[in-house]
């Protein structure tokens, strides 16, 4: 089945793959510049976007929950992986020197006593060894092997790092920022062109499987995250899953997408009506347009995410003085679909350039339905920049 | 841009989402009275697949990992969940009758404290509460405040409950099936139509986003996984994202999808030819069929994992005696791409009607080529099912 999307030829428009080694050797530097004000001998990492940051090892195999991965970064030299064996040649094809694997699955002994004697090899007695214990973290191997390899053990203090990967992973090189502002301009073409293949009397089911069909032929890798729904003027609803119900006049459209670039992800929404749009929702989302410039304009170094929440909270309060389930008007885009920091008043996350956030406000109509809208931008030296082409000013009508 | 497939308009042959509230209702039956033979007062749940087992709630804000999701399964009367302000409504609206939410995120106490009280309220004093700490389990909040529910909770036991949750999802309910079979009916119809997409000169970068979209198209809702590689003969790597090389004559190409419906994954591959099949690979080829012939001669309710194991072993040693990287030649299928159990020599888990797994045998040629195979099965009374249209007897060629 074709769509209307006039497309290159898929592939055509990919500006390559990876990184340079010199990308892995800045990261680590300012990973062990870190440990060495925080008095860390060494980070153990287990979790995919972490063991990527440091190695460039990209698979989506971590989707099988059998076989734990381990990365042990010192506080001077290489990086040192413990890997099943399944990913042992994929590991060694990375920019690392030391690479261990042990026969797996094997849960009676999932590969707990070779990490336990890799870490004695590396690391002297007494070590600190940092792990992200913090927000937004989490250990990805069974609790009862975390707890057997401290038991191995006894003498290494464990202690939180997520701070540590937070500073470092916030700060995008140009080299990501490369990879995510290619997702977003293919995810901004997409939206563009997506009326043209929108029609009153489609399904949730059917208008998702369209846009993700659209993203793959533009160039995207996967479309891991679209969410949305559809209701009279508004949505109640903007995590789940499409429904069957069919769309039609009176109907407002929201899709919010985490489509992905060589492991580096945009995430931004988009919202359409069909037939018209009813005057409270063009209301709510001219409010959000506007709150989302104050929040463009509050944002440079030096200023904080508290900040940007307080500018687009203040357009937002005069007509919408409610508060919204969402708990967050932003956050980081990189790596994962959302990182740290959050825009909210509590959070005090200064900004760098180099730092990619979303920007989200949302507000409630009534009857459980609300409106949502977000972008995307980089923070620069001068600003901010978008890195998704802004949503039209009125929002777009598709014949119903 | 247009494929060859001549498909139904998408989401036409869509058998319907979700499950009957007494689909939920039975699993949790299920779960009290092993709970009842374990001397358990409760379950803590926080991983995806768990609280969607118990509750329907399906989503992919999973990939966020800002915001953690808890369940708690009493041994007496439905769960309750304790979950982020924006997941509030998308619980209340599952057969749940308790949701509790705090606004989030909110990192100085995201969601502890509230969880620690509904836990005094929900269970008596020194209770015995299982969580899954044991094999291909893994806990979905930071550890630092696993720590601090611990310090407001000392009285609590919290105890392994893998196995418990093992043998509960290993067993697929008629329903459940349904969706799995969808799955593999889908993608079996794709790789069929595949050799028509295919032309030589293609890049993998191009054949996955094509393979991506077919799936798409005929009706699956997310192609998450999706690996494999092409190499003269043989490919070196099957766990690594497409690359850039253009496939050509005399390479072997192999698909391996874990593509979804409705929350389901079906997870198996094909091997296609460019120009001819090499006589080595056509013999690895015949090799991995017969074994996985043999595999399914061997299962059959009350067998183990290790029976079939060894009867495909039988066929692979006397030609391909060394062993293989990938460490297993299948596992169980469902909710996520791997599920326990393993088609290992060690596992002995002794199949029982409504299981779902994997065959999947792989052979090593020289210079780290490899060939694998995978189909799908169901266990039942009378043997098994295969879920997938088996694979055809000699490779597909693709003009070269």
């Amino acid at each position: 089945m074709s769509t209307d999307l006039n497309t290159p030829p898929a592939g055509d428009n990919d500006p390559g793959r990876g990184f340079p080694v010199s990308e892995f050797e800045a990261r680590l530097s300012r990973a062990q510049a870190a440990m060495a004000k925080t008095g860390l001998d060494g980070l153990f990492l287990t979790t995919e976007p972490e063991i990527r940051y440091f190695t460039g090892f990209l698979t989506r195999f971590w989707l099988s929950p059998t076989r734990p991965w381990f990365l042990l970064v010192p506080s001077d030299g290489k990086p040192v992986a413990v890997v099943p064996s399944i990913g042992r040649e994929c590991l060694a094809a990375t920019w690392l020197d030391d690479v261990r694997s042990w026969a797996s699955p094997q849960p009676e002994d999932e590969g707990v006593s070779l990490l336990a004697t890799t870490m004695r090899d590396m690391f002297p007695h007494k070590s600190r060894i940092g792990i992200p214990e913090g927000p937004e973290t989490h250990l990805r191997m069974p609790l009862g092997d975390y707890r057997r390899l401290h038991a191995l053990l006894p003498d290494i203090e464990f202690t939180d790092a997520a701070d540590l990967i937070k500073n470092l992973r916030m700060v995008k090189s140009p080299a990501e920022l490369e990879k995510i502002t290619h997702a977003c301009a293919i995810v901004s073409d997409v939206f563009e062109a997506f009326p043209g293949i929108l029609t009153a009397g489609m399904s949730e089911v059917e208008i998702f499987r369209r846009f993700k069909i659209a993203c793959l032929e533009r160039g995207i890798d996967d479309v891991d995250y679209l969410v949305g729904g559809a209701g009279p003027g508004g949505y109640t609803d903007i995590i789940s899953p499409p429904s069957l119900r069919r769309v039609g006049a009176g109907d407002i459209l929201m899709l919010d997408t985490g489509a992905m670039f060589d492991g580096y992800f945009c995430d931004f929404d988009r919202n359409f009506a069909f037939g018209h749009v009813p005057a409270e929702t063009a209301k709510a989302y001219a409010v959000l347009l506007d709150a989302t410039e104050a929040g463009l304009q509050a944002t440079r170094p030096g200023s904080t995410c508290a900040d940007i929440y307080r500018a687009m909270q203040r357009v937002l309060e005069t007509d919408y003085p409610g508060g919204s389930g969402v708990g967050r008007m932003g956050h980081g885009l990189g790596m994962q679909l959302t990182e740290w920091p959050s825009i909210t008043p509590k959070d005090e996350t200064v900004l760098q350039p180099g730092m990619v956030l979303t920007l989200e406000p949302s507000v409630d109509l009534d009857a459980g339905r609300m409106i949502v809208h977000e972008e995307n931008l980089v923070v620069t030296a001068d600003g901010p920049v978008l890195l998704t082409r802004p949503a039209p000013k009125s929002m777009p009508v598709i014949p119903g």
